[in-house]
Formats: C-alpha cells, structure tokens, sequence
C-alpha cells in the first residue's frame, strides 16, 4: 500500500514560479511514490478572501488547470475541493467542540499572520480555527505525510496533539498520526529579490505570455556592482543567476564561470534565461489555455476527484461516529 | 403568511417541567398561530457534552417524544436535527469568516457560561462561536421571530449584526433580521426551591412515574413558618402554591385562602398538587412511551422534518452563494 499524503492550496489568486518552486514541483514528484490527495483549500481560502468571495470560484477553476497542465495526474492523484466534501465541516465541527481555546490562540502562526495581513481584517473567529480545519482536512484521508515548510511545523504539531485528544476522550485510536515531510524548497525569489508574492507584484506566473517572460526577465537586476560588461560579475549574489540554478542546473556552473570572468554579459545571460523559461513555461501555457476551453473536461476531473476523496472522508467520518457514539 | 419561528434545544438530558414551563408550552401555543422550526440543536449540544457523546442521540430520540406527547403538532410545525440539515455548517463557516473574534470574545454569555459550567471543560473554540452558530440556524429559515428569555437578547444582538455585516460586504439584503419574542416565563422552582435542573437533581421529569411523581411532591418544603396544621401559612413563600398557580391556576385563590386562615393543611394540599400533577403528567407519559416503542414512525416525523428544513435551508444558501458568488 502507498502511504498517503494530502497537501492543498488556497484558490486567493494566479498561480506563479513560487508556487511551482514551493510546492507544486514537489507535488509532481510526490505523486510518483504516494497516494495523494491534493485539495483547493476553499474554505480556507474564505477565511482571508470572505470581502472577495466571487474570485475563489474563479481561481479554483484556474488553479486547477495549472496543476495539470505543470503535471499533476489526475488519474493517480485525487484533485478535488474542500467545500465539495461536507465532511470537513463535520469533523472540524467536532475537532472545535474539543479543542481548548488556549491551543489556538497561543498558536504563533496565528498572531503572526494577523499582523501580516492587517489588510485584509482577518482578526476573526474562523480564522483563529484555521488550524483546527486543517487538522480535519489531514486526519479525514488518515494521511501518513504533509509536505510543509517549516512555519507550518506547528500547525502539524497542533494536528496531532487534536487526534491525541479525540483518541484519549473516546478511547479509540482511529486518526493516523500525519509526520511532516519536510521538502527542501530552494532560495527562489521575485523579480525583485523579495519573495515571490502576487501584493509585490513582482511575479511570473504559470502561465505568463512570451513577450511578458521577455519583459519581466529583462528588466530584473543582476549584480549591481557590475556596472561595465568587462567587470567581472558576482553570480552569488545574482536573481537572474538563482533562476539558472533552478531552472537549468546543467548549465549552472558555466554561467557562473563566465560571469565570474566577465566572458559573459548580463544581457546575453538574460537573453539565454528568457529562452529557458519560455520553453519551459510555453508548453504548460498552451496546454492550460486549452484545459480552460475544454471546461466540462476540468470538471468532471474535480467531480472525479470529490467522489474519492468523499469515499475516503466518509468511511473515516464512520469510524469517527462509531468512537464517538454520536 | 404566517410569521416564521425558529427554536431549539439542546439534546443534553431528559426534559423535566422547567422544559415544559420556560419553553415547550410556549412552543405549543405559537404553532397555532406561526410556521414553526424546532430544532434539535445537536451540534450544540456537542459543545459541552462532547466527553459523552453518546447520550446526545438517546437524548434526541427521548426529547423528540417528549416534545410529540406535550403537544408539538410534527404536522404544522418542523421537527428536526441541526446535524441532518448541512447547511448549518456552511453557514456557520461562512459567519464564521466575517465575525470579528472580539465581537465573540466579549459576548456576556460566554464569559458567564465557561465560569458556571467549570467542570464541563467548554473553554473550547466550538463554545465561543456558539453565537456564531446560533445566528445561522436562526437566518437560515428567515425566522421573524425568536422566542427568548431576557438573558439571550445579546445573542440575538449578535445575531442581527452578523446578518448586517453579511449585507454591508456583499451589498445585498437576503436575510431577515430576527426579533426577540420575549416570553413572560412564570416563576417556576425546582423541587428544592432552586431553579429546576440535572444537575441539582431537583426536578420532575416529564415523563416522571406516578410513584416518583407522588415521592417528590410529598418531600417538597412548605412555608418553614407554619409548623403546626393550625398555624396560618404564608403561600406567596410556599413553592407548592407556586405548582398550583401554574399547574392549577383556577384553584389558586382558594388554596391562597384556605392556607392563610389555616384550612388547609400541608398534607392536604400536597396531596391534592399529587393528583393534579398526576392529571398533568400520566396521560403524557403514556403517549410517551408509546412514542418510545414506535421508532419508525419517530424516525419518520424526524426525516420529514428533515425534509422540510432541508427545503428552507437550501434556498436561503442558494441565496447566499449568489450574493457572495461563491
């Protein structure tokens, strides 16, 4: 048996290289040696979008294509979303009934992400839940791994310590304990050297048109003490040097060879990059716009996806049901 | 069209004749007069029972012929569970997203409860969003009215404000703005002259046997005062007189005189509150435990109830994705 892994997104915008770099990539492979589950974390994405909520359908169907189109397969993996199972509100409605205040508010994520998104007038009561509902969305499809970065250590902690409490209140043990599996996510960053954000704006997305690759690409900085073609370059401290590294490890260490000489100039190595990246994003950018025409086909994989995922959800909301007696 | 009403009660033990006096004799006269949902509030009753769980579906099933044998029509007025009607959760998680945590946090009642209800362990996150909850079960059926005591005002406040916050955001009226219907509840003690409850184990069950029912009366004070038969007793004092003036209210000023000038003794009058109260109960408590022994048609009075509130339920959210198109 494959051991199981669910991992989700949040429908709250375009997908972008961070995305891919983040999370997506990872999923790709995850998917070759795991049962996975992969979830468009609507409600969650409620939680800080509630003033926006017409652009969660929006995305959903958007994401979705993206994940396709960059290689998630929908005949091994189980893509469907959150709110089409009605067992996560079930099971997190329980998880709420028997999680102490105290667990959530201490939470450091919480505070953390109040503070950030102070915009967004998220200090709510769902909110402050969020963890409790990602610990159903976990223990729903009795997952063995969440891939996470190591923020979201806490969160899985949190997970655990719920079940613990259910198994210790209804003496039964009927939720996997899910570990964490940390992914090594490589340095990447925006166009700016900030971190990839769509509120930056400093992105390119999964499915950025070719002129737009060319125009965003070139207008990145590279070392900024190499003012002169003939000073040699610093590669190390480069943005157009990381994307290299990410995107084409092969050619990694000529680039920073001819840089380091000043055998290479910067327009010519972002002339080569903007090649890169269009022949890596153009592909999965046909292939998307042609999933968004053939919408019937994208929905019936999320109407798939939710009858498997609503298969496993349910048998475990039987086993949760008989502990509890309720 | 008749007005419409919501209430509930939470399945958390069996009723006695606090139930019958603070609510559902109440509930038996507004369904003449409006189109009434009672509701099993089962996801309520989880908040503070979670640790015994079970008890909630037996208490269900008793309360329901609890409520048929006193007089609940379950053909003009809705009888149902909260966790069968799934768009409670979906609405919940929806207010939940937009109410503000310090407009939960700083509900009297919140405070209050988790202080009197210490050894119940509620200072969990389900408790605090009670109100959260209650809002939506209350909206979901465009309830004009509900009928409330003095105490719940703030939750229905808080209720009215959640729909207003709804609105503002998504700039469209869909829900009514529920109003209090405020209840003169008489005066009514528990056996010991404390307020009737389990948990003082002070009460008078609606089903109570004839036996019990003749124990329990027999063992209530009188006026501490009058010690002898021939003293004159103090009846406004006396929580027998008070059974009468509910249960017997045309006897009332005779048993008031007949206890002043010393006419009647306490034995007597007990005796005669014994028969009364049998009068009361006995043929109700038959109903009942022929209710008990047809669970089918139990079980069907719940699933048509089901049906109905389902009904209600769905078109409001049909509402309710539209304005937020989500």
């Amino acid at each position: 048996m494959k051991k199981v892994i669910l991992s989700g997104m949040r429908p709250t915008g375009k997908l972008h290289l961070g995305h891919w770099v983040g999370a997506l990539s990872n999923w790709v492979e995850l998917q070759k040696n795991y049962k996975c589950f992969f979830m468009i974390a609507d409600w969650h994405a409620l939680m800080s979008e509630y003033k926006n909520a017409s652009s969660i359908k929006e995305n959903t169907f958007d994401n979705v294509c993206d994940w396709l189109s960059y290689g998630i397969d929908p005949e091994s993996s189980v893509i469907f979303s959150q709110s089409e199972v009605e067992e996560h509100l079930q099971l997190f409605m329980i998880f709420a009934s028997l999680t102490p205040l105290g667990w959530l508010s201490r939470c450091p994520t919480f505070k953390e992400q109040v503070k950030q998104l102070k915009e967004k007038d998220i200090n709510t009561y769902a909110f402050l839940g969020y963890p409790a509902l990602q610990a159903a969305d976990i223990v729903l499809y009795r997952a063995d791994f969440v891939p996470v970065g190591e923020d979201q250590i806490p969160h899985l902690e949190l997970c655990r310590e719920i079940a613990r409490r259910f198994h210790s209140i209804y003496k039964k043990d009927i939720f996997k304990e899910p570990q964490p599996l940390l992914t090594q996510i490589p340095r990447f960053m925006g166009l700016d050297g900030r971190k990839m954000s769509k509120s930056y704006n400093n992105y390119i997305s999964l499915d950025e048109e070719d002129s737009e690759l060319e125009r965003k690409i070139s207008e990145m900085f590279t070392d900024p003490q190499r003012k002169k073609r003939k000073d040699p370059g610093r590669p190390h401290l480069c943005n157009i040097f990381n994307y290299y590294s990410i995107f084409s490890p092969g050619e990694k260490e000529q680039v920073d060879r001819e840089c380091r000489n000043a055998a290479r100039g910067c327009t010519d190595c972002k002339k080569r990059l903007i090649q890169i990246m269009k022949e890596f994003v153009s592909p999965r950018r046909r292939k998307k716009k042609e999933l968004m025409r053939k919408k019937d086909y994208v929905a019936g994989i999320l109407q798939d996806g939710k009858n498997k995922a609503k298969e496993a959800a349910s048998s475990t909301m039987q086993r949760v049901r008989e502990a509890m007696k309720f």
